[in-house]
């Protein structure tokens, strides 16, 4: 077990590795990140040749795909019957275009996407999503038990982990984004951020329902705008941006909300359910 | 008891009280929206003046202060000792600002903030904020128990409630446009919503142990990159960006959350925790 990256997940992924008891090789381009890992039994390779050549399954966890690529160049061209699994997080086209490459080095490879943070990592709360060859995810699958909680098998397309993660990151930037900018605003406010946070922390509850009600509401293709309405958002939105501007705060994300949320108002849509609002995202495109 | 505005927000305030076997007046500017609620026994007023004639406690709950005020202004000038609740969304200063007319009437006046769904409302998940003159408080607080779960009195300053709700919004409203953003990247990648639901609706229990740590790091102002890093969100982002770009999606929220980490990251934030990126917020100050 080799592991390329010692970034928080590339550690948490060696971490979790050696717990279950597996041998493991760590390289990271900035030497020494490996810390606690080579007390408690990992090898540091001097050079990606070296963590390459020491094990079996290769486990790329790298800021970009760049990285990745850039990395493995430093790699033997001859990789036997080693399996590359690269858990960095990347898009589509990316992942199959790394594919195709270990390909024609007829690498056995496979894409996959944490869906968790690092301290799910290793416990049953975690979950990662692969995509690429079943019998790479086969062979692979009791290995990667390690890495703990709920693991899937998405298909042959070795984008497909990618689709699922851009989509669900997309959600989780967004909402990290949100709770920064709502702890600046609780700021200004004069609100200390424990006690904001005491109110906050129940918003994560709310969006299961929301998520699963929307869902539906696609696929039917209808919008009910019987528990809240675009037109409603559009409002409250406007409270935000004011009171934000008012601290000197920046609202470039709620502005552009904003203007989603009127150019939805203005074709109609307001007194729709929010989940409209995709197929105007869809219209809109601007790139 | 009496409701102005029959929105989702009123409908579900009046079915509540009517619950609680509470005599009901509603009005709303559109009439015949009360459907079931008159089955059950309430009362649809004619005009504003009668609405609030027939109430001691008078709730406002409409699409924003502009509209409370333009609702108020047609109602008797002598009020009695009949009390106003505003449950409206708005910005602090408009709070303050409706506490002073309220005042101006003698009229005794609490504003406040309802932080959960409609489906909530009359459950013990309902969660609803007060702030203005503690004995307008008292006054009402066991009329009020009947929107359920966790009411909070804020202190006097009328503006208090209305200060955590943008903030809470703040978060609701970005998470939600990113959830809409997401399915449309979801389908665009040939995932459909349902399938997709089921990943995203994990994403909902990540927030809370998030918010929690950001404002212990907040409070300290100390922001360790030992989870995962400004740097890392930075690079995620573009690739959220690329993928919707790629299917002519949208990106106007994504690429203003990526100027605010870039900046960041220009600012040397990179390797810190994303909760630093509330500074930066308020040191662009770009409204
Ligand atoms: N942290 C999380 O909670 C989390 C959750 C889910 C998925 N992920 C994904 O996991 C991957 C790794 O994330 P992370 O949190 O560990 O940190 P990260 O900041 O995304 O990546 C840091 C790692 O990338 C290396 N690196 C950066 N540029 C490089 C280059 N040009 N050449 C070689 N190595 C390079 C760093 O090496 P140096 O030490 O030399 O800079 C370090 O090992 C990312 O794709 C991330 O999206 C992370
Ligand atoms: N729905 C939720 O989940 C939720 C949750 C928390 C807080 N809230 C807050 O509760 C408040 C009400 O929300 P809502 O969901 O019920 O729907 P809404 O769309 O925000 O408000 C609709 C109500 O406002 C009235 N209205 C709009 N403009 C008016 C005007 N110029 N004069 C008089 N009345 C006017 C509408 O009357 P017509 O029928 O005549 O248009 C209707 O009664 C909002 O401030 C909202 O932010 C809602």
């Amino acid at each position: 077990m080799t592991v390329l990256g010692l970034g928080p997940m590339g550690h948490a992924l060696a971490s979790a590795f050696l717990r279950a008891r597996h041998p493991v090789t760590v390289w990271n381009r900035t030497p020494g990140k490996a810390g606690d890992l080579l007390d408690r039994g990992a090898v540091a390779a001097g050079s990606v040749r070296d963590a390459v050549q020491d094990g079996h399954v290769i486990i790329a966890c790298l800021i970009d795909y760049d990285a990745v690529r850039a990395v493995l160049e430093q790699a033997p061209a001859d990789w036997g019957n080693r399996r590359l699994i690269n858990l960095t997080s990347g898009e589509p086209a990316q992942a199959r275009r790394m594919a195709r490459w270990a390909s024609s080095r007829r690498i056995d490879y496979l894409d996959g996407a944490i869906l968790t943070p690092t301290s799910a990592v290793g416990t049953p709360a975690a979950a990662v999503l692969f995509s690429g060859a079943r019998h790479v995810y086969e062979a692979v699958e009791e290995t990667m038990a390690a890495v703990g909680g709920t693991a899937v098998h998405l298909g042959d397309d070795p984008g497909r982990a990618a689709a699922y993660e851009v989509a669900l990151l997309d959600i989780f930037v967004t909402s990290v984004n949100g709770i920064v900018h709502a702890f600046a605003l609780a700021s200004a406010e004069g609100i200390e951020p424990e006690r904001f946070a005491a109110f906050a922390t129940g918003i994560g509850g709310l969006l299961p329902e929301m998520i699963t009600r929307f869902a539906e509401q696609i696929r039917t293709g209808r919008y009910p705008g019987d528990r809240s309405t675009i037109a409603s958002a559009a409002s409250g939105i406007t409270h935000i941006i004011n009171a934000a501007t008012s601290h000197g705060i920046d609202t470039g994300m709620l502005t552009a909300a904003k203007s989603v949320l009127d150019h939805a108002v203005a074709e109609g849509y307001g007194p729709q359910s929010l989940a409209r609002l995709t197929t105007v995202l869809n219209k809109t495109g601007r790139p």
